[in-house]
C-alpha cells in the first residue's frame, strides 16, 4: 500500500506568486504530501478558450515531468481543466481537473449544483463541461461575479460578498443545492462563503475545487485507480516540429 | 484538521460473517480508521427492490447510531444503496452509497463505464441509479454473471472467470472504458479481474466499490464536505408507531 | 371480461380519519368498486424520504393482503409512491403510484406539466420521479404552497388560493400546460383550482392524482395489463428477521 | 357523473371493412359505449409520412363531427397518430392517439418498452414519437415484421409467429420489459403473442394499442380531464380554399 | 459540377402577394437562381397545427412539380416546416424547412439559440421542433412578439422594436447566444434587429430563416447531398380518393 | 453582396503534400474561391487529443493571418476540429470545423448518422463532439476502419472497401441513415463509397466533410452570418511568453 501519497498541483499560467507555500502545505494531511509547479510558456491567466489552448502544451510537459519524478497524481490548477485529456494520454498516473472532479463530487452531495465563477464569458464553458461529464441535468446554473482572475485578491472582502450574493441567487432562483467555485483563484474562500450563506439560512456544501481535487486524487491512488487507457491511449510516436516535448514512448517504456 | 478520519461500513443484511476483520482492516491507511456493523432486522441478502425496502429502516438506525458515536462518515455496504437518501436526512456526517459513488468515480476516469453485477434482475436498478445520478449517457451497459450474492464465494475461481468474461463483453460489445462491480460481495476481486482483462489486451480501471467509497468518504471529510441539507433536510418530528427509531430532533440538537 | 373492477386505495400513513367513506364512494362508477385501507406501522404523514422509507414495509404488506383478498388493482395514496416498486415485485395485480401515473397522464394531455405540492423540501423528489419516469423534458417545474400535509384542511380556502397562485405561476413563469397536485391530501380540490385558473384566463387540465390513478388502474384491468414481471420479478425466498411478512412464494403459488 | 362514456374510433384510411362490428363491440364494458367511423378522402392504408399527411384533413373533419354528435372522446385508429395535434386544436373532448397513449402506458408498467411494427420504414417514426413524448430513455427499440398493413390478416398464423419472434428479440437483445404493437391492424393478437412469449419463459405486458387507448380515453372522461387548451388552442377564424371544413368558431360557440 | 443551382421557395399559404419578386431576386447570388410559388388549397396563413396540417397536401404537390420541372432544391416558406417529411418521401431533390435548417445553423454558430416568433401559441411547436432535431439542449428559449402573421408588415417599426425587445430578453434572461426569427414573414428584418441589439451592446447572430435555408440548400446541392432515402423512402403505390396527387412511382421512374 | 466568397482551408498538421492544388481547385464553384495553408509547428498528423492540443496554437495563428489577409471564412482541415473554439474568439470571420459542420448537416438530412473514422481510439472523441453539438440522440454510432491517417492513401482500394464495409454495418447494425467520414484524409472518397453502398441496396447520404464545410462556410458568408461574439468573445489583452502570437486587440481594431 502507498503509505505516502504525493500529489502535484500544476498551475497552467505564467504569472508567478499565484500559489504560496502556505496554500500548498495547508492541503497536506496524514499520508498526503502536496507539491506545486507552473508553466513557463503560455498565458498569464486563463479567462478564455484561447488562453486555455495556449496553456495546454506546457501544462502537458509539466505533467509528464511529474510522472517521471515519481509523483503519484497531478491536479491541474484551473477550472478550465486545460490539457486534462491530452495529458492523460501521455501519462499513467491519475491527472484530475478541478472542474470535472468538483462537478462529480457536487453531484454526489446534493440534487443540483451551481458554479459561481469570475467572468460572464466563462459560463458557456461550464455548461459544456457539465455536458461532457454527463451532468447537465444535475447543474442548476453557472453564474459569475464579474471580477478578473488576477483582481480577485485585490479586495477579498468584496470578492467574498459577491460570491455569497451569487451563491444565494443560485440557490433561491436557480434551485442549486450545492455550489462550486468556478475559479481556482478563489481557493480558501469556502468556509467564509458557507458561513455567509448560513447567515441567509442556506445550509449547502460550498466546494473549493483544489482541496476537493487533491483529496479525490489521493482517494484514487489509495483505491489503485487511474484514468482508463482505453479512453486515453498513448499517442503514436511522431515528430513535433516547433515543440521540445519528451518522447512519450521512452517514458512509457521506463 | 481531522488527523484521523473514522469511516463506518454499514452492512444492510442480517446474514452474519459476510465481512471479516481482515477485510475491514485492509481498507485502513495512514489517517484512516475503518469500522463495520450490520443490521439485525431485514433480509439475509439484497437481490430485489423488496429486500432493499425491508433493509432500509434498520440501516438508517445504524447510521444514526454511528453519528452519535462520533464516526466521521458512513458507507452502506450494498450496491442498491438502500436507505441512502433517508439516512442522509437523519444525519449530518457524509453517508455514501457504493453504487452512486462508483458511478461518479468511473465517470471521472473514462469515457463510459459498465456495471457487472450478480443477477440479471438487478440490471434495471443500475440503469435507474445512473439516470438519477445524471450519468445515463456515461453508462455503456449493465451486465450480470447470474450468481446469487451468497453463492459468490462458493467458487471464487468461477466467479472471477465470469466477471472477466462479462467485463470483456462490456468493453468489446457495449463500448465500456471502465468497469464497476455491481455487488459489494465481490470485494477484493478487482486486481484479479483487471489482470484477467489485461490478458485479453484490455487495460481499463476495475472499480471495487467498497474501497472506492471508503476512500471517497475520507476525501470528503478532509475536504470539509458533506451532503446538502437543502436536498436532505431533517424530517419533521413525528410519531412512528411500530418502530423504535431515535428522536431525530434530539440527535440534531446534540 | 371483468364486469366489476375492484380497486383498493392503500394509505401509507398511520394517522386515522384521513380518507372518509364519502371520498372513497365518490371514486366509484359503473363497473368500478373502490375500497380503502391504511398502514398501522410507520409515519403519521409523509413529508420526507425518511418517512417514505419507514412507510414502505407495512404498505407492501397491505398490498399483498389486497391481492390475496381478490382485489383487482391497488393505488398507493401518497405522491411519494412509497413502496411502489417493491410491492410490484410481491404481487401480480397492477399497483399504481399516483405520482408516476399522473405524470404520464399529464404528458398525454399537454406540452409540459408542473407539480404543485405542499412543502418545498419535496421538490427534488418530484424532479427525481420525473427523471425515472423518463419525463424530465416534459416537466416545466415543481412548486410548493408550503403548508404541511396534516394542515391542508385547516383552512381549505387558503389552501385553494395558494394552489391557484402557484399553478398560475407554473403556467405564466415556468411554461406549464397542465398542473398535477403534488399531495394526495389535496384530493377533491381540482374543480375549484381549475375554476380559479379560468378566472385568470388560464384553461389547462388540473390533475387530481387519486381519481386519475384509480381510473387508470381500472383501464389497465380492463385492458388485461399489469406491470412487467421482467422489471418486477418475484424476490427469492429468504428469511426476514424483525418483520412478519407473508411468504411471497406461497402467495405466488396460490 | 358520466354514467355512460361514449368513445368513437376514427379510422384514418379509406379501405372499407377494416374494422368489424364485432371488433368494436368487444371493446365495450359496463358504462362504456364504443362506435366507429372512417375517412372517405385519403390513403387506403398508412405506411409513410406522406400517407399520414394525406389522411389528416378528413380525420380532423370526422373528429369535429364526433364532438358535435355528443361523443365523449375519440381514438384515432393508426399508430402514426395522424391528425392528433391538429384535431385537438379543433375540439375540446379528449382525442387520443394509440401510439402516444400506449407508450405512456408501457412506461407505467415496466422499465423499457419496444414497439413491434409492420414495416421497417416506420421505425424512425416511432423513435420520433418517443422523443416527442419525452420517452426516448424508456424505449428499448423499434422492430418490424416486414408485412404490409393490408396483408397482416392474410396469414394470421405467420403474422403472430413473426410478432412473437420480434418481441422475443426485443426482450433478449434490446432489453425490452414490455412490448407495444406498432400497427392497429394487429388488434386482437395480444393474448396470443403474450402466450407465445410465455412459451419462451418471457412474462411481459403485450400492449394492444386500440383497447388500451379506448380504456384510457374512458378513464380521462371519468377523471374530468381533456387535453390542454394551452397546448392546443382553437385556431383563428380563416378561409380554407379547397377544403370544406366546418367553421371551428361556430362549433366552439355551441 | 452544377454551374447554376436553382432553388424553389414554396409558400404553403393561399394568401397572395406575400412574397414579391424583389424579395426573391434579393436571394440570388453568383451561380444561384431562386424562384417561388405557393399553394392554392389550404389556409391563408399558418398559426396552428391545424393550419399546418391543412397546408401539407398542396405543399407536397408543389414540391413534386418542382422536381419534375428540374429544380435543384426546395425550401418551404413557413417556420412550421409543413409537409417537410412527407414531401421528402415524394422527391429526391433536397427539401429544406427553414425551422430545422435555422436551428442547426444557429447551433453551429454559438452556444445556445432562441427563437423569437409571432404568436405565443407557437412556442410549444418550436420546443418540439428542437427536440426532434436533437437540439433541445441548445435552445435557450422560444419567445413571441404576439403579432399575427398577416399583421407583421402593418407597422414594421413596431414589429422590429418588438423583435429587438424579445431578442434582448432572450439573451439577457434566457441565455441565448444567437436568435432565429420564428416566422418567415419577418424576412428582411435581420440587419435592423442585429443593429438594434448592438445598440444594447449585444453582438450575436440574427438568423433570417429564408436566406439561411436557400443558401444551405445551395450548399447541399454543391456538396452532392440530399436527404436520406433510408429515412424518407418512396411511399408504396396506393389510391388516394379525394385528392388529385401525381403518381409518385411514375415520377420516380422518370 | 459578396460577389466572390473566399474560403481558406487550414491544415493543422506539419506533414507537407497532404493537400494538392487539384484537391483545392475541385472545391471551387461560381462565386467561390478556395485557398489552403498549413501549420509549421505541431504534429505530423492528428490521431489523439495530445496531437490536437499541440496543433492548436499554430492553427489559431494561421486563422488570424487569414482574417488579416481578407479571407471570408476558414475551414480547419481535421475532424478533431483542433483550435476551433479558441480561433473563433480571435477572429470575426466564420471558422468552421468539419466535424461539427458535418454532424449538423447529417442531422438535417436523415434520422440518425454514423461517423466512420480511421482509428478506434478516436471513437470517444466523436461521441463527445456529438454531445457538445447537442446531437447525441441523432448519432447512431462511431466506427473505425483501423488504418492510420498517413496510410489511408497507400491502398485506396482497400481503404474504400473498408469504408463501405463499416458504413454498411453502421446502417444495418447501428441504424444509421447517413454516414460521415471521420477523417478529412478521406476527402474525395464519398462518391465511391456511396456507389458501394448502393451495391448493397443502401441509399443514404455519404458526407465528405471538407466540401460540406467549405460550401456551408460560403452559405454562412452569403447569409451574412458568423459565429456568436457572445459565445466567443475576444480574449483580454495579455502577455503570452514562449509564443509569438499577434496582438488580438490590434487585429480587432483594424
Amino acid at each position: 500500500m502507498h503509505q505516502q501519497v504525493h500529489v502535484r498541483i500544476i498551475s497552467p499560467i505564467t504569472t508567478t506568486g499565484f500559489r504560496t507555500d502556505i496554500d500548498i502545505k495547508s492541503l497536506e494531511a496524514p499520508g498526503l504530501v502536496v507539491s506545486a509547479t507552473q508553466i513557463s510558456k503560455g498565458p498569464g491567466s486563463i479567462e478564455s478558450e484561447y488562453e486555455g489552448a495556449m496553456a495546454a502544451p506546457d501544462t502537458i510537459a509539466r505533467i509528464i515531468e511529474a510522472e517521471r519524478e515519481g509523483v503519484d497524481a497531478c491536479v491541474i490548477d484551473c477550472m478550465g481543466d486545460p490539457g486534462l485529456k491530452p495529458s492523460r494520454e501521455a501519462v499513467t498516473i491519475p491527472v484530475l481537473g478541478p472542474c470535472n472532479t468538483s462537478m462529480h463530487v457536487a453531484a454526489m452531495l446534493g440534487h443540483k449544483f451551481s458554479v459561481v465563477t469570475v467572468m460572464r464569458r466563462l459560463l458557456a464553458q461550464f455548461e459544456n463541461a457539465a455536458a461532457l461529464a454527463g451532468l447537465s441535468t444535475r447543474m442548476a446554473s453557472a453564474r459569475s461575479v464579474d471580477i478578473p482572475v488576477l483582481d480577485l485578491e485585490k479586495d477579498m472582502e468584496a470578492t467574498r460578498a459577491a460570491l455569497i450574493e451569487e451563491a444565494r441567487k443560485a440557490v433561491e432562483i436557480d434551485g442549486a443545492h450545492a455550489v462550486i467555485f468556478g475559479c481556482t483563484g478563489l481557493f480558501g474562500c469556502a468556509a467564509a462563503v458557507r458561513q455567509g450563506l448560513l447567515g441567509h439560512g442556506i445550509d449547502i456544501p460550498v466546494i473549493d475545487p483544489i482541496p476537493t481535487a487533491v483529496n479525490t486524487a489521493a482517494a484514487l491512488v489509495r483505491s489503485h485507480l487511474s484514468h482508463s487507457a482505453h479512453t486515453f491511449p498513448l499517442p503514436p510516436r511522431k515528430a513535433m516540429p516547433g515543440y521540445d516535448m519528451p518522447d512519450l514512448h521512452t517514458v512509457a517504456a521506463e
